[in-house]
């Protein structure tokens, strides 16, 4: 293993120069425009996968956008690790906020900035290079190995479950990693233990067929702009929560003893702050900062358009109006059942007036991971080697819609081992990529591997199926769930 | 005047052609990449004038786009006309709705289309083919006139008071008439004699100093695009009224007289639904939709934009939201007072989690024109003979800032002939001009400028000074206020 980690530290140029060469495809799976880099990105990384010294490489021709598998099995008598990462990413908008083009990787200082720099092209690669730097050196692994790439993460992997399920077998593992998430600092590592669900949902206020004249028509005819303003603001009440009936009925309470160990590993609200560089914290009264972006659910206004948006002003009454919604879950919150009692809040603020329209983008269970489970273990000890500090377990407010459907379908624990940072800027212009968290990234790869095949637990600890650990099959706990999930 | 008559039919062809290639320059103000296409468009107006004979033709270079000015002073102790028309047009957004291109004037069946069809371009040159027909007939015209063609109205006039202030003389007349409105159908003329004021104002609310990743940070910072819903949606009540403390104070209240006159007279609800195509009214009770749009004042959003608005999701808290927001207001409201009023409320709605900035766009007085005025009388001449019906006297809800300014500055009052149709699509796509009205106006043109010189009264009554006769400064009625206006 020191042959491997010396070769992952003589290649670094290169690797930096490989990850650029990833960057470089504006492979945005949420632009109908970006089909073509969406592939050609995907066949540079099946090239790059066989190139390294994987086996059974395969572009898999999922609609719209590939799946690329690759695997090594030749470990025998070891645990079998479900590498996964996703080669897509977010649209770059707005494209005037970024100091450098967004699909021109430039490294300034310590940083390699560009879209995908760490969600999730840097990240995912840390793995591939961790195996190359085994399969460069020693040609084999301490493990076995499945690489699933996917391609539509960033829309809510619509068709991967259905991958996941009709190919069960092909993909069995004991346990599966992925890095796609933010550590608390560059010697503050972390692992995830829980993400939280997701839907996002498109609403459209219409009302009259054209754009009226503002002078001639103001004040006898519904403005669909206010009629939706309405609306957004009746979404939440005057305490920060969300005003939709039932929404917080099945939300998990949690005990005094796991938000005391939330309180003491996550970060204060201070710190959050400073990550999202605003002045005030906001939101439901009685949880901190962490605690409202992790235990509790949230529902944000990602984006609104409709009339006239161009300088100057135009009298208009527009004749519709957008708002993209995006809810995060939390256990035990289902998306349908969200769906539903969204779409009946809404029956219910409609006016005659306008007509509203909805439609659902992506449904994503929120995910929970055992924080005891053998694969933690080796996790931790992986990042006190390649970080030089020990990780605590945090939750996170993000989705992953994998995990979930990890765990439902194969039955696999997933452990969720960040390189990030808090702001690296996943989603914003100007995304950025730690350089020596890619290193230490790849390094806590290398010691990964070796300690999940030297730990006993692995193979051993698999349930053998989810459905038996936790009614709301969002635990991966073997062996039943502690009373404080 | 027959020969002008049959001079303005046999050229109908070209007058239709030389609308089309007005209507080529997209000489949209609001829009500073269109600054040279309104270069152009002034020359070609001015080339245009001196053309078909009027005098001391001049591009004042006023900025950022130059009036056109034109006289013709030859008709001995007759009164001056003042023609006031505007050669800007509205932003032609959205582009896709459009049935031809916006500047591509194209004809079908009866109606011309083309941005700018009807406001202000082919209304205006109804005028400018009046003095054509005189000046290539007889050689005279029936009044002395000047014509005073501006470029900034679409953006709210702001550089016109200033310029009728500096030039008070030259602009010395007894009555001024535009042609910028709807009459009520083809065969039921209307004669505008008031306009609602007008006030626009942009709102940003900005959160964040970047675009935050929705599901690390939901629940726990501002959303710009939140606050800004929960804003617009504070400033209406449920009751449709306008919900800023103080609004309605200086409202006019109109007498059961006016009320009864406007209900005989104006478009009922029925009427103004089927111009809107919407099925149902809006608005404040107690009011008809003609009175809600004329005597009632009202504020409409024209615009709201922020964050993502692509396709499929971006899962991001948006750094910023704006708003565009036009008030239109009536006697004896004061733009100046209401945009104080709203920054007072403004301040009392916000919140310390975001910032909120407010810029004012322009600012218009509502105008108030006698409709007993002798011009007003030969303006119902007039129609009667180009459309063959006796017009009525209507409210407009529309601005036209020049209409108070020619009041106050000049103490002119001003005759509000319109040609346009309700379902002209003034200000939104595919607007388009009636072509039998652009014919039947040039007619009315003629007649008019017959009536104005032989109507003893319209010298005579004009006021020396316009204040004089009412302290809102909104009426142009000579000899003092009745009571019902």
């Amino acid at each position: 293993m020191q042959q491997s980690l010396s070769y992952a530290r003589r290649h670094r140029d290169r690797f930096l120069s490989e990850l650029q060469d990833f960057i470089r495809f504006p492979s945005v799976s949420a632009q109908p425009q970006h089909t073509d880099d969406m592939k050609r990105c995907a066949a540079w990384l099946a090239s790059h996968l066989r190139q390294i010294g994987l086996e059974q490489v395969k572009i898999v021709p999922t609609q719209p956008y590939p799946i690329v598998y690759a695997e090594w099995r030749h470990a025998r008598m070891r645990p079998t690790v479900l590498i996964y990462g996703h080669y897509d990413v977010q649209p770059p908008d707005p494209l005037h906020e970024w100091r450098s083009p967004p699909f021109e990787p430039t490294v300034r200082g310590n940083d390699l900035y560009g879209r995908g720099a760490c969600d999730d092209k840097g990240q995912m690669l840390a793995h591939i290079k961790a195996l190359e730097s085994y399969l460069g050196t020693a040609d084999k692994l301490p493990v076995n190995i499945k690489c699933l790439f996917e391609g539509e993460e960033e829309i809510g992997s619509p068709h991967l479950a259905s991958f996941l399920a009709r190919h069960k077998r092909t993909l069995a593992a004991d346990v599966a990693v992925l890095s796609d998430m933010p550590i608390l600092a560059p010697d503050r590592p972390a692992i995830t233990y829980a993400m939280r669900g997701g839907l996002s949902m498109e609403l459209e206020v219409s009302g009259p067929r054209r754009d009226l004249h503002s002078g001639i028509f103001g004040g006898a005819v519904h403005n669909p702009l206010q009629a939706l303003c309405t609306i957004i603001a009746r979404l939440h009440d005057t305490h920060g929560r969300v005003a939709i009936p039932g929404f917080y009925d099945r939300v998990r309470h949690w005990s005094a003893e796991e938000r005391a160990y939330m309180a003491r590993v996550g970060p204060p609200d201070a710190q959050i702050l400073r990550d999202a560089q605003v002045g005030h914290g906001w939101g439901e009264c009685g949880y901190t900062l962490y605690e409202r972006t992790t235990i509790r659910p949230a529902l944000t206004v990602n984006g609104i358009g409709g009339g006239y948006q161009g300088p100057g002003n135009k009298s208009i009454i527009p004749a519709r109006a957008m708002a993209k919604l995006n809810f995060r879950l939390v256990p035990n919150q289902d998306p349908g059942e969200i769906e539903r009692l969204f779409r009946q809040y809404m029956a219910r603020l409609a006016s005659p007036t306008v007509r509203v329209t909805m439609r659902t983008h992506l449904a994503a269970k929120p995910a929970l991971v055992d924080r005891h489970h053998p694969a933690m273990r080796a996790a931790a000890i992986a990042y006190r080697q390649g970080f030089g500090a020990t990780p605590v377990f945090l939750r996170s407010g993000g989705t992953i819609p994998v995990v979930n459907t990890l765990q439902e379908l194969l039955g696999v624990p997933t452990v969720l081992m960040g390189f990030a940072l808090p702001d690296d800027h996943m989603h914003a212009p100007n995304e950025k990529f730690h350089l020596p968290n890619f290193y230490n990234g790849i390094a806590t790869c290398i010691w990964f591997l070796a300690a999940v095949g030297a730990e006993r637990g692995v193979t051993a600890g698999l349930p053998a199926a989810a459905s038996a650990h936790d009614r709301y099959g969002v635990s991966a706990r073997p062996g039943g769930m502690s009373r404080d999930y």
